[in-house]
């Protein structure tokens, strides 16, 4: 990925997640000990457009080269918890097509412990994606924050089942909720996904992002509806990530900004969805790394294009 | 549904397809002997921009009311065969979301005798709609034909399964196909939706439109492609005969402009989407009837709305 080499204007972005080893078995093979986690793809993304800063912890099993090529990017690594013990694991398999995914093996190793304790100097951090961690441990690091201006969260549907209570304090303290739509009919107990957004919404946040996979992404925000469209790939190789990255790279662009009104949502979201499309080129965050400039102006332009009548 | 009570300018719309009796357990309850067919929908979608006239095949049992009322509406019926016995009957069932459906029954009666036989009046039209029938019909059609502008046609997995070969005759003659992404898929026996796009284009189509239901429809055309989104609709109620609702009002909209450009097939993409939106929200064609201009361009507006970049 080309950086600018100079300082980045903009605000930095807190990150609090997930970083892990993976083993997939994608159609193209086995790959194991691939370094992902919820953190480690939104930081990638995210550097993109603002510094990041990550809160997470690692076993001592976690590769040194990784931190570094994190810090390279921009990224305050100095919130990453180092523990005895071994890094979070999860093992997946993807259909044929990669339209379906089965958890084969968590093992949450030093994850299992995790408090996140953030230092004196993120505490102002303006701008913070909760990643999809236990809503009790999301609301932690809420009370650490001085009023941030923007709160991004994630939750997964084993949070909406068993720490509903927990997680209606945290969507109260919400300004952005970023889930897939099986979570927000989940959430919303409606399956329509125009009548649950409004149920959502009622329960804190301002905005809400619904992520469809390949069908795009949808914003809702009071009576409005944006919608923009996943770039359509010719060579899909590994979806891992992907929705991680479209968070990153969606907090990077708004942080970077110093804004989040709808219009800038509107473009955090073109740009997020094709950051989101370099991530599935390539296995774990390979294909986030060989993102370019250039091609993600162009894709962004295609995406454009690609729903304008003319 | 208004229609304006003037003639209507542009071309006609010759629509070959089935009428039939549906049987449908709706989460809302069971209805049965709704008048339907891929037909009969796409005649009411199309009679918003243009006269169309119906090849299709009936039984004695068939309501003249609804003759009747498409004929009131602009149709053609002179081509519907009136056979001696019952019209086509399917029956089906749709899960609580109404996203899939299962058929329970299907009886052709008439339907399985029914070679179309085009009325010498309708063999200059110049905009056509296959629906989706045996493709050794689609071609019988064709072959009675005097060199239409416009051939589109639509398929099912039936046809792409058991009679590949007549239907790759049908393909090098259309000009439009619509189909949703699973036949493209099964078409071109490629998951990727952009190269399978590509490999049935080289079948013969000029344009190839790809339906996704509630997550909206692609058109590829050589390199280009564009996507609209179906509406967000709140209140589902049964989404039979909108795929050919939303062909019926494409083709009508294509046959009032007489010109299917690139520019004008995404303006009728558009509205065929907000068409189809309406034929959702009723039960059998209840929704369509209801129609008014006034909402249509509402929605039309709304839909350009959703994607539009502030």
């Amino acid at each position: 990925m080309e950086t600018s080499s100079g300082a980045i204007k903009g605000d930095p972005l807190l990150i609090v997640g997930s970083m892990a080893f993976d083993d997939l078995e994608l159609p193209t093979g086995q790959f194991n000990d691939v370094v992902g986690g919820s953190a480690t793809y939104a930081a990638i993304a995210a550097s993109i457009y603002t510094n990041s800063q990550i809160v997470a912890v690692v076993g001592d099993d976690f590769p040194k080269a990784t931190l570094e090529d994190l810090e390279e990017r921009g990224t305050d690594t100095a919130g990453i918890e180092h523990a005895t013990g071994k890094t979070f694991r999860w093992k997946g398999r993807y259909s044929d097509t990669l339209a379906e995914r089965w958890t084969l093996d968590t093992q949450l190793n030093v994850f299992a412990d995790f408090r996140p304790k953030l230092q004196a100097s993120h505490t102002k951090t303006p701008v913070v994606l909760l990643g999809n961690i236990h809503p009790a441990l999301q609301l932690e690091v809420l009370q650490q924050m001085e009023s941030p201006r923007v709160v991004a969260a994630d939750t997964m549907n084993f949070w909406i089942e068993g720490e509903r209570d927990a997680l209606l304090k945290v969507l109260a303290r919400v300004t952005t909720l970023i889930i897939n739509d099986e979570e927000l009919r989940q959430l919303a107990d409606t399956h329509n996904v125009r009548n649950a957004a409004r149920k959502v919404l009622a329960m804190g946040p301002k905005r809400l992002i619904v992520k469809r996979g390949e069908h795009g992404s949808l914003l809702f925000d009071d009576d409005r509806i944006f919608y923009t469209p996943a770039y359509p790939l010719e060579n899909e190789v590994d979806p891992t990530g992907a929705g991680d990255s479209f968070a990153g790279a969606l907090l990077g662009y708004i942080a970077k900004a110093q804004r989040d009104d709808y219009r800038t949502l509107q473009r955090a979201m073109t740009v997020a969805s094709v950051v989101a499309s370099f991530c599935v080129e390539g296995v774990g965050s390979e294909g986030l790394k060989k993102l370019d400039m250039k091609t993600l102006a162009r894709r962004v332009e295609e995406l454009r294009t690609l729903v304008r009548v003319e």
